[in-house]
């Protein structure tokens, strides 16, 4: 294992410090319990978002926190879910008076611990309310997850959820609007690589030379079928096609394309996916009016890549086109 | 080689068309010769600014332009410089009436074409001027260069000499300034891992499972030494000590720290980097007033890093904050 990091144990721990020296004009960082929270939290008056889960999928979570998404992340280990208490301290540092959000991944650790830390919250008297992101077509269930895992889409629910926030939205309809969102994304994934965790320190699987996961988690769950790799023209295909079936996308929608980088995967590979992906749909008649390209939802230095599409309306396009100050993304301020 | 390409012949024509695509509201893309160009060049008495160089260094360079950068950035083949055809016509769309600024990194191919395209400009009566960046500390003479390479520090230039034309600087004041920031600007790399050149379907180099390359070029040219695999912080010393003791850099000091992956880095490694040189510069006295992390300057899926710092003074930080609005930096508009 060939990594930057000191004693595996403190990788989080040295990460979030790091982040929170690099960002200091956006966040800052608790580091007893761990988690990232905007600099001017709680914002009086406006509802707290609150996302989180395993650390390894940067710039997923903290990499949002700011203003016009996330108020507070809650980074747990390596691929492995925070406990109730960080989530409770966080939820409690972002409460404004409002309420506060849960936006969570479907992982039955995270929704156990989310879960719990909104049962403590409400007994302190803050009023909170989740959502469970479930974006991911590839497979039904799946390893830690009863039900469909939440992946890339994350990043749309809480940029969109964090501007209505943001425009002082009440509690139920930035919770309505998150849903909103939730039901029109869907995303799917390929590996080519499998990913190391720190403190395992070998492949969480294997993969030939010459195979590709098609489906794959973001911890490296099974998907739907290991094959050759074919040209990436063929394996964009595979992953569109069902992604378009399932709401389904239709002649005329208005869609926000993103491609994901799973984060050991060059740039130029991204847009190549992203130029067969815009074919596919421009030749289905779905009209692309927003894009997103890069590294938002990794897997360590997993080589893949994952699509999402995000059904539009003139709610949704006006939220996404917000003004957002957060380390990852940045417009409009 | 796992790739999501289809023929290796097409990577960098496939790549274009799909960052075309993806930021049509920023740029558009020639695709005979290949050059990607801002949507509203030639802006009327701007100086014009043209970078590019040989691919599999994503966002460098199309991701940096747009309002406040480059005004055209021309892609080679990976690691391979653009014939002057293309600089040329680059530079013709971009020549607003106010001249042209080439901004070249220091390998012998980039230099040769960029000024007989310089000189194919001015007999057709435009005005351009040259600067080239050579930030690179690890080496004196390396493979394709004589002198030191042209590294990260490529990004801070044109970040700093965009915003200088923007705010409508004369060809000479935006030289001058581009000129500073090399003067101030210094930068060393770390591989891991090679990559994997498309066409070439192998790795660049090799390393040993347990070796690393301390002062590693960004097209896999060998640096200083190869040593076994050392703690994060270790490593980060080996790479920041060169480049403080070389202009040098001195107590009192206001620099912006740049940390860059090489591509295929986790995030979270990147963050632990940045920790520790944050915590070296505070113990030598030298203050981080701006800060940048995360791929901007990479070689395919290499996994490494490199450090940059540059001395900043009233001029250069605020050249830096002016706003910037492409593909990769955004800020501010």
């Amino acid at each position: 294992m060939k990594k930057l990091v000191n004693d595996p144990k403190n990788v989080v721990a040295e990460a979030v410090a790091g982040f929170g020296a690099a960002h200091a004009d956006i966040v800052r960082v608790s580091t007893d319990p761990v988690y990232i929270v905007r600099g001017d939290a709680p914002v009086s008056g406006k509802v707290g978002l609150v996302s989180g889960g395993g650390s390894g999928h940067e710039p997923l979570h903290g990499g949002f926190v700011g203003f016009g998404m996330l108020d507070a992340a809650v980074p747990g280990a390596v691929f492995t879910s925070p406990t109730p208490d960080p989530i409770l301290a966080a939820t409690k540092a972002v409460d404004g008076g409002a309420g506060v959000l849960h936006i969570v991944k479907n992982y039955t650790g995270d929704v156990l611990n989310f879960e719990t830390a909104a049962d403590l919250a409400a007994a302190e008297g803050i009023d909170v309310r989740s959502v469970i992101v479930n974006d991911d077509v590839a497979v039904k269930d799946s390893l830690y997850t009863a039900g469909r895992r939440g992946v890339a889409g994350t990043v749309l629910v809480e940029k969109i959820a964090g501007a209505a926030a943001e425009r002082g939205d009440s509690l139920d309809a930035v919770a309505a609007v998150a849903e909103k969102v939730i039901s029109q994304v869907r995303s799917m994934g390929v590996a080519l690589t499998p990913c190391v965790v720190p403190h395992a320190g070998e492949g969480s699987f294997t993969l030939a030379d010459d195979e590709i996961e098609i489906g794959i988690g973001i911890h490296g769950e099974p998907g739907r079928a290991r094959i050759k790799l074919e040209p990436a023209d063929a394996i964009v295909d595979r992953l569109l096609g069902p992604i378009l079936e399932d709401i389904p996308f239709v002649r005329g929608d208005q869609v926000l394309l993103f491609v994901n980088g799973m984060g050991g995967t060059p740039q130029i590979e991204l847009y190549i996916v992203f130029r067969r992906a815009a074919e596919v749909l421009a030749e289905q008649g779905i009209t692309v009016v927003r894009t997103l390209v890069g590294n938002f939802t990794t897997s360590l230095e997993m080589q893949g890549t994952s699509i999402t599409v995000l059904k539009l309306d003139d709610e949704l396009t006006s939220l996404w086109d917000a003004p957002v100050q957060t380390a990852a993304l940045r417009w409009g301020r």
